[in-house]
C-alpha cells in the first residue's frame, strides 16, 4: 500500500483500510461479530492536520497512520484506488478505539 | 479479562463489560428490572483520555477502569473479543451513575 | 432508604425517589393531578458533582439530597434497588421546582 | 394565594397563575381571542434565581412575582395545588411580554 | 393606538401592528403580493430591551417603535387588545427589513 | 430602480433583484441551467449592517449594493414593490459567490 | 478554463470542476467506483477568503485553486458557465481529501 500517494485528508478526517475480522491486534484480539451494526476494524492509512476549533486553531488528531482502530460500520465515505484497494474516509470522532 | 489488551478508547469513550443483573455493588445493591428500557449495570474496562472541549483542551473522565456503573441500555456499540467476551463502547455521558 | 449506598450520579444527574401524590411539602401542598403529562413529586436521594461546562469547569447543582422536587413525568431512567425501591435518575434541568 | 409556599422554581423557570381572559392589565387591556394557538395572560407567582449561562454564571430574570404576563398557550407544565389552584411552570423565554 | 399601554416585550421580542398592503413607506412603496408565503408590512408598536447573549449581556434592538417593517407572514403570536386591535409579537430576527 | 427607497435590511440580510439567465457578469459569463434546483443570478440592491455575533459585535457583510451574485434558488422571501419590481430578501450565507 | 472570470466564492465556499473517474492524481490514482453514493474527484477552480468564525475572524481555507480533491457526490450546487462548463460550488467542509 503506497500511503504517501493516497492524498491528504482535510482537518479531522482519516483514511482507513478496512481489515478482515480475523486481524490480530497488538494485545488482545478483537473479533467483531458478523452481525450487522457491529463496529469494524481497520488500519489508519492517512490523517488530516487536526480538528478546526471554533477559535480557529487546529488540534492534532490522536490517531496516526499505522494504528489499528475500531470504528462504526456505517461511518464515512468509501472509495476505491486504481489498485483496487477499498478505502474509507471518516472523521476521527467516528473512531471508537485504538487497538 | 486482560484489560490492558483491549485497546485505548478515544477521548470520552469508555469500554464497559455488561454484568448480570444480580451483580452486587459496593454499597446498596441495584437490581435493574428485566423490563426493556431499564438501565444496565456494567464494569468499566478501559477509558479514554478525556473529553475534547471546544477550547481544544481535554478534561479527564470521572469514571475509571474497575468502576461499576449504571448506563442506558441502548447506548453505544457492542463488540466481541476473540475470547468471546461481549463488550460495549459508550460515551461517558451515557453513564448515569457510579455504583 | 440507604442513600449513601445508592451510588454517585455523574455530573448533573440526580437520583429521585418518586413520592405519592398526597405527600406534603414544607409550605403549601402540591397535589399533581392524576392526569397524564402532569409533573410528579419526588425526593432527591443523591446528586452529581455538578454540570460540566463547555469551559471544562463544573458548576455545583442547586438541588441536594433530601429536597422535595417537582419534575417532568417522562424524564429520566427508572431502576429498582434490591430492596425493591423504585428510583429515577434524571438531569437537574428536568427538575422544575424545589418544593 | 400563598406564593411563598409554592416552592422555588429552578434557574430560569417561572410559576404562572393563568388569568381569565377579561383580566385587566395596568395600562391597556389585552384580551386574547378565544381561538386556539393564541397567547394567554397570567400572573407570575414565583421565579427562579436566573438563567444558567454557558460560562457558569447566572443572570437574574426580568420578570418578578406579581407581574402580569402574556405567554404562549402551550408552553410549560401544569400542576394543581392542594387548594385546587391550577398553576403552570414555564421558562422565562416562553413569556412574550410583561403587561 | 396607546402604545405605552401595550406592555413591555421581553428581551428581543417586538410588538408589531400589521398594516394593510397599500400602506406607503417613507421612500419607495412596498406592496406585498396577495399570494401566501409573502412577507407582510407592519408598524413596530413596542420593543424589548435587547437580545440576551450567551455572555449574559444584552444588545439593544435595531428596530424601534414607529418603524415600518417587513416581516415573515407566519412568524410570531397574534393577540387582540380590548379595543379590538390585532397585534403580533415576534422576535427581531423575524423582521427582514426596516422600510 | 430606486435602491435608496427600498429600505434597510436587518443584520446579515440582503435584498437581491433576480436577473435573467442571460445576464452578463463582469468576467466570464455564468448561465444557470433552466433545470430546477440550480442557483440563480441576481443583483444586490441593499445590504444590512452586518452579522450579529454571539459576542454582540457586528461583522460587516462581504457583498455590497451593485454586486452580481449567485444564490440558492429557494432561499429567502420574495416581495413586490409598488413599481411591480420583484425582489428577494435573503441572508448573506445563502449567497454562494460574487460574480 | 478562465478561472479568474468565474467569480469569488463567499467565505468557506469553493468552486470545483468535476473530473472524469479516470483522472490521474499526483501520487496514487484514485478511481471512484461507478456506484452511487461514492465520492467524486474534482479540481478546485476558485476559493473563498476563509471560514467566518463565531469570533468574527476569518480562517483561510486549506484548499487552493488547482488542487485535485475528493468530495461527497451530493454536496453543493451545480451551475453551468456560458462556455458550457459544468461547475459545482461546495463548502470546504464537504471536501474529504486533497489528492
Amino acid at each position: 500500500m503506497k500511503n504517501q500517494s493516497i492524498g491528504k485528508p482535510l482537518y479531522d478526517r482519516v483514511v482507513v483500510k478496512p481489515l478482515e475480522a480475523d486481524t490480530k491486534t497488538k494485545g488482545g484480539i478483537l473479533l467483531p461479530d458478523t452481525a450487522k451494526e457491529k463496529p469494524q476494524i481497520g488500519e489508519v492509512v492517512a490523517v488530516g492536520e487536526g480538528k478546526l476549533l471554533d477559535s480557529g486553531s487546529v488540534v492534532p488528531l490522536k490517531v496516526k497512520a499505522g494504528d489499528k482502530v475500531l470504528y462504526g460500520k456505517y461511518s464515512g465515505n468509501e472509495f476505491t484506488t486504481k489498485d483496487g484497494e477499498e478505502l474509507l474516509i471518516i472523521k476521527e470522532e467516528d473512531i471508537l478505539m485504538i487497538l
